[in-house]
């Protein structure tokens, strides 16, 4: 294939995605149909020593740069995008990250800047913001102009597309829909605000309400009584569903209770032609969807009623951090 | 200071704003500061005939403008704004709305556009919207790119900016921000489903909190026990609160409590720099807004607290909604 477009003489068009998770960086060269090329891993530094990190970032990336080249010499690099927990679009910071060890305000796109002047689009935001750009640059939103993704994952993230833009708010900020009040005086969210969304709709919200359940029926002869509060996840619970155990079924009737409460806020304020989930409980297809979706009708006014889509996304796990970021690059472009 | 003008030469601008009611169709010409220079009334039919109504509408609007115009021959006419239960704005349709007695789906902007070809701006949304572009054209929240307005009355409606423009979602339809659950199974909202701000937050929703809180103490001394469920109104639970009633600051406090919860879930969705409230219950100023402003940053990411303004709307009572609609017009000449 390589060869194929060398022969045609066409240039083509890849961009760099970068994800900076609490311990791990995940950098990939992906392209335009967002398949990632390449991709490698560097350490998040526990140091907080910024300059070091982007140091080690700059030599990855030039050497992901270098090997997309060799295989394809009519590769044209578009940009950089990157996705980081508390990444500010607007100023290029990551502004106080609870989970890096960087102290106050990074400024993470200038930096980068620097050491790659050729480029004119470097971008930021959070992961949750760059998985709906990715969605709509490569994935199934291609063409949509308002929708949500949701990423459950450990917490619950969200990126809303209003017009065909990402909605950053007055701050860069906007889309955290996981920390809105699902429940009053509920479960304490990782925030440390009770009732959350994100406390009850994450992977460990699921084992939570699993927990919650076998204490209510004293369900010692459920499938899910042998693991322990840390050892228990969402995958654990899918299968134990499949195999008709009643409170792990139980789990996804609630889960999907729930979301579909905070979906339907969802098309309330926003009226989106469709919201995406992604992340590990979206495996669970059916077991997660359909309750969603029925309560999400449920709470719904009646001029939105079984018009709303609930979609799959339609990014790769395993790749959706970079495939995300890389999609900020030409979000970047458009402007 | 018509005079002035005149003998300047100046052309001076001004929109038709048209707010149409369940009872009362009222409309104003409005000069580029958003003040009513002329206004009148007609009534919305019980008939359900449209073309008498746009018939009687156009004779109503050709006599307002002959008026100003004789007041001011240097009067420009920019267009004509419409404010309406289930306005939809991408059709310039009124859809289904329960209040009014159209059948169906009624296609105003057309059927205007017909009745005065020489505008280039008709457009139409409704009340909470119009009430937003309003507060952008000639309130409070000029210049401001980010905001989202809340109007307390009868029902709770709210209007939505991102990035400058009016988010109207893929159907026309967003910003119903009332609709969304605050309590879960909580009390019936006038929509039919359980537990939404708006049941707790308008006008009649204070009623509701009072005579809740009557049931709960026995409360016989209170100022507001001689009042049926059909009298009590936010002005007389005002009132009794300026005068100490128990009862009464009660209602402001719980009645705080529960917007500030809905509004941080606003901040959290969007982000803006300032929520705007306009309506009845607003006239009590800090007893409202304070125990808003306080649980809204009780309910915030750190990020947010103390950071966001919660403000009263500068938009004058009794012709906001006509000031609110005639705004449109210059957000369509924006176009």
């Amino acid at each position: 294939m390589n060869k194929e477009n060398l022969n045609k003489n066409e240039m083509k068009k890849v961009a760099i995605g970068v994800d900076i998770g609490g311990t791990n960086t995940a950098i990939g060269v992906v392209d335009d149909l967002g398949n990632v090329m390449v991709k490698d891993n560097i350490e998040t530094p526990s140091h907080g020593d910024i300059d070091r990190f982007i140091d080690d970032l700059a030599i990855a990336i030039r050497e992901l740069i270098h090997s997309v080249t060799l295989m394809n010499p009519a590769s044209e690099i578009m940009g950089i995008g990157i996705g980081a927990p508390n990444g500010n679009y607007y100023t290029g910071t990551i502004d106080y990250a609870p989970n890096l060890s960087f102290r106050g305000v990074v400024h993470l796109v200038k930096l980068l800047k620097l050491k790659f002047p050729e480029y004119k689009a470097i971008a930021l935001t959070n992961d949750a913001n760059a998985a709906a750009i990715g969605e709509m640059i490569y994935g199934g939103a291609k063409g949509m102009k308002n929708f949500v993704m949701y990423t459950l994952g450990t917490g619950v993230g969200t990126g809303i597309v209003v017009n065909g833009d990402l909605v950053y708010g007055h701050d860069g900020f906007a889309g955290e829909c996981g920390h809105t009040v699902l429940i009053p005086d509920g479960r304490m969210c990782g925030c440390g605000t009770p009732g959350h969304l994100e406390a009850y709709c994450s992977a460990p919200g699921m084992k939570r309400t699993a927990f919650e359940l076998m204490v209510k029926y004293n369900a010692t002869d459920s499938l899910l009584a042998n693991k322990s509060f840390l050892e228990l996840d969402s995958k654990a619970i899918f299968d134990a569903a499949e195999k008709g155990d009643k409170v792990a079924n139980e789990v996804f009737e609630l889960t999907g209770k729930w979301l579909g409460q905070g979906l339907a806020d969802t098309v309330h304020y926003l009226s989106p032609e469709a919201i995406f989930l992604f992340g590990g409980p979206t495996a669970a297809g059916d077991y997660i969807f359909r309750p969603t979706l029925e309560s999400m009708n449920h709470h719904l006014l009646p001029i939105w009623k079984n018009k709303i889509k609930i979609l799959p996304s339609q990014l790769k796990p395993g790749d959706a951090a970079i495939v995300g970021a890389s999609a900020l690059v030409y979000k970047e472009l458009e402007k």
